[in-house]
Order: C-alpha cells, then sequence, then structure tokens
C-alpha cells in the first residue's frame, strides 16, 4: 500500500486533509474570516511568502472555499472572498480552535468566539444526536457509506469488534 | 513580519496548526478513531513510511492527543491510545468529515457518522448560541480573549470595521 493508495479512497478525511493538511491553510482561513480579502493583506498578517500565498489561495479556489473576484474599488485588482461551501467550515474551525484553547494553550484564552449580535460567549461545539442530546467521542461511530468505495469499505471491515461496541 | 511571528503569537488556530496542518496527521487521528492502536497498524491501513509515522504519533503524544502504553497483551510493545483530550477533537473531525462530504466530495456519502447505539445518522455539527440557536458564520465574531498576547490582540485591531458589523 503507498500513500497514493489511502489518500485514494473517498474517504472525507483523506479529502480534507488535501484542504487543511498544510500548515499555512487554516491562518488563511482564519484571515478571510476575519475579512482579509487581497493578496497583498494576506501577504502582510501571516508574513507568508508570495509563492506559498499564491500557491494556497489557488487550492482555496480550486476546492471551492474562496472565490476570486474583481475588487469592486479597483478593477484591476482581485479579492478572495469566502464561498458559501467556505463559510460552512465555521463549526470545524470554532470546534478546532476551542479545543486548541482548552487543550494545547494550558486552558488560557486568547480567542474568544461571541455571537456578533449579543456578544455572548459561544459554548463548545459540540456533536448532537437526532435528537439534540451531546455525544461523547465513544458515542459516536463512523460507519461506510452508499458511496464508499471499495478500498474504504475494506477498511471499515477491518474494524476491530470493541472498537465497534465500545 | 516572517513565518515564524505569525505562528508565535497565541492565536488557538497557530497552534492548532501545528497539531494538525500537515497531510497525515487526521488519517492518524482517524484510525486512532477506528480503534487502530499498533505502530504496524498504523503503517498497515495507512501505507505512511515509518518514519513519517513515527514523527507524526511522537507529535501526537507531545501534544497530548494520544499516549503510549505498553500493550496489555504483549508487555513489549506498545499502543498509542486517544486521551480524553484526543476524544476531545471529535467535534472537530466530524464537522470536518461532514464538510468534506457535502462541499468536496460532491455531495456524496463514503462515510456517515451515526449514534453507536442507536445506528441513527448525527446531524450536522453546528455552532449554537448560549441558548442553543444554530449560528451562521456571519454571526460568529472571533474577538481577543484575557490571555492574547500583544501580536493577536493587535491582529484583532486591524480587522475591518464591516467585517466587524457583517
Amino acid at each position: 500500500m503507498t500513500k497514493t493508495n489511502v489518500f485514494d479512497c473517498n474517504c472525507p478525511m483523506a479529502r480534507v486533509t488535501e484542504v487543511i493538511g498544510e500548515p499555512w491553510t487554516l491562518m488563511v482561513l482564519r484571515e478571510a474570516f476575519l475579512g482579509t480579502r487581497h493578496f497583498n493583506e494576506f501577504e502582510r498578517e501571516l508574513g507568508i511568502a508570495r509563492n506559498s500565498l499564491s500557491v494556497r489561495l489557488r487550492k482555496l479556489v480550486e476546492a471551492g472555499v474562496l472565490e476570486r473576484l474583481q475588487s469592486e474599488t479597483d478593477r484591476r485588482s482581485f479579492e478572495y472572498r469566502l464561498t458559501d461551501s467556505g463559510r460552512g467550515l465555521m463549526p470545524a474551525l470554532v470546534a478546532l480552535a476551542q479545543w486548541a484553547g482548552d487543550c494545547l494553550c494550558d486552558g488560557s484564552t486568547a480567542t474568544r468566539f461571541v455571537e456578533r449580535r449579543t456578544g455572548r460567549e459561544i459554548p463548545a461545539v459540540a456533536v448532537r444526536s437526532a435528537n439534540g442530546r451531546v455525544l461523547d467521542a465513544d458515542e459516536i461511530a463512523m460507519v461506510p457509506g452508499p458511496d464508499a468505495d471499495e478500498a474504504l469499505r475494506a477498511r471499515y471491515q477491518r474494524v476491530p469488534a470493541e472498537a465497534r461496541a465500545r
């Protein structure tokens, strides 16, 4: 089995790895959520090399997370804006940042997520059951969906029984 | 501003980037959630080079996501198990995988997340307000917390007014 194989299966985690599994991308997304739109602003805020930034932005455009539009104020320049799909990453980003605050930053609070309108703190993002109950990690199972390819289906069949039942 | 600078600030997104912003790590976490515990099993399931796997596992242990324990069945071998902190990544991982299914895989369903006990589909992970209302990305603001360092606090001060109000 080569590296290509496991990323070639249609596991959504393998797909998302291609988008965010790269040191700069989460920071580019942070900037996009903070309203950064121009190439030069991303460059300045992140201190990222222009060629790396170019590649990151192009990949995010290709993945449908950002769109590249002619600037409304200067028709010679372009803006990068979050698409609906990009905005759909918000739950994942908030969950990641909350987790990092709790688990990687000794519980210190460097960034808070608040509801814009009220300024009220946003509680920890949780996985909930169909009837709204907050689920622990152990209560959640990953199973193949109808479109799982052969490699992914085979992977799930190798899940040990105790991991299934836990 | 150099690359070091933006990652040196205490932004939780910068911290989490150090843990998951790497092509293999999400796949290693997928495996850990599926019950994979031994070095050789990770290697076999992922088709990852042993030296890369070693580095990934060590970093995840250092970050407190996995712990390395003597195997219960063979005292000469070691197991990697998710810590409570690692299990706390579940909301982020489910949100990422659900997003990938919706946005990167043309809506095809390769992996489903279900409640173990009932087998019922788990709805999309959402960001909710303090009173439980599902929030859109535009309703969420990132603001500096009490422990934000100078660099991060300065960054938030540069957020354009329209991004704040949107």
